[in-house]
């Protein structure tokens, strides 16, 4: 059975390039898979995509900013990863709804409650099988230059540590796989690929 | 004490004639009021817009689309309708809630339900002092030439059917006016006027 496998962290914890780096090693062992990203993803989730982080936008209101991610997601989740799932192939994907709690619920201030209804709406309650927690203690924004900054990663030190503390803090749920991000690039991803043979599926 | 005022109805009713007719005849009143629209009257909403709008996004996803259409309707409310109004102008927009409820709703069979808690997020629950629901029996689309029709005009007639019932059979709420929009545009405007005007506060 197809997997859908979904990476979430702060900001430069290296999902990406883990992420990069399963998607390879899936496809050297033959295995169907697509990698995707959120916001976008899709040609409409590409435009929504450019508003949010366009930091020009600085008058967006938080709700504004909720909504617009959660339709980038419904898009993405009906045109994108439900059919590749369907059609039994395997959907990596970084981000997706656990994002929004993070950065819309916990880093703005809105309520968690609300960031998830909304998500319910937009995915049609569709989970993944795997989600990649990444755990980390450093200021990991750091390692990129400030003037290429988007809308969001312009936000204050103390926003980046409020989705920091959120995904340190989450509580266990049945697909969630909590990942030490503070190791080395090699280790991480052999702790990914660990959860993956392990639960087998793919 | 400043008044919104939403003009709701199909595409075509009139919607936009009146509220320009009523809007000309408070700034002759000396009456403090601007009038904006849905989707967009704000920057980040026209950018929302015309991805809404757009022909060519035939792709897009019903739940994409009403989520856009909140997004668009936070920005609005929390940018521009709310300021105007304690700042003691008076509001005019053409369309408000009650559109979505009308076309994502009824029209394309989503749950009211969740069309509802998706803009009670949206819009803080701010509610209009003044509902306009036009009503009317006409196929109103046939007045504008189909070559110029928006992603939504295209519609079918059934679609567009379905919008106009859902208007013609609401049931009435504290703010809601029933507007006959089958009568003439002279007689709609003396109507509308009329309400403003024994309900006061302007």
């Amino acid at each position: 059975m197809s997997q859908f496998i979904t990476f979430e962290g702060p900001d430069g914890s290296g999902k990406s390039t883990i992420a990069n780096l399963v998607y390879d090693e899936l496809l050297k062992r033959n295995i169907r898979v697509i990698k995707t990203r959120e916001p976008g993803g899709t040609k409409i989730g590409e435009k929504i995509r450019d508003i949010i982080l366009d930091t020009e936008n600085k008058e967006m209101d938080m709700r504004t900013e909720a909504l617009l991610y959660a339709a980038s997601r419904a898009q993405h989740t009906f045109e994108k990863i439900i059919p590749a799932l369907e059609d039994g192939v395997n959907v990596i994907c970084e981000r997706y709804v656990l994002s929004s709690l993070a950065y819309q619920g916990a880093a703005r201030g809105q309520k968690i409650k609300d960031i998830k209804s909304i998500n319910n709406f937009a995915t049609g309650m569709k989970k993944p099988d795997v989600v990649f927690v990444f755990k980390t203690n450093r200021d990991t924004l750091e390692r990129k230059d400030s003037k290429d900054y988007d809308r969001l990663e312009e936000e204050s030190r103390d926003f980046h540590k409020k989705v920091r503390d959120f995904y340190n803090n989450l509580e266990k749920e049945e697909n969630f796989y909590f990942i030490d991000a503070n190791k080395s690039i090699e280790e991480v991803f052999r702790d990914c690929m660990k959860v993956l043979e392990e639960k087998g599926d793919l």
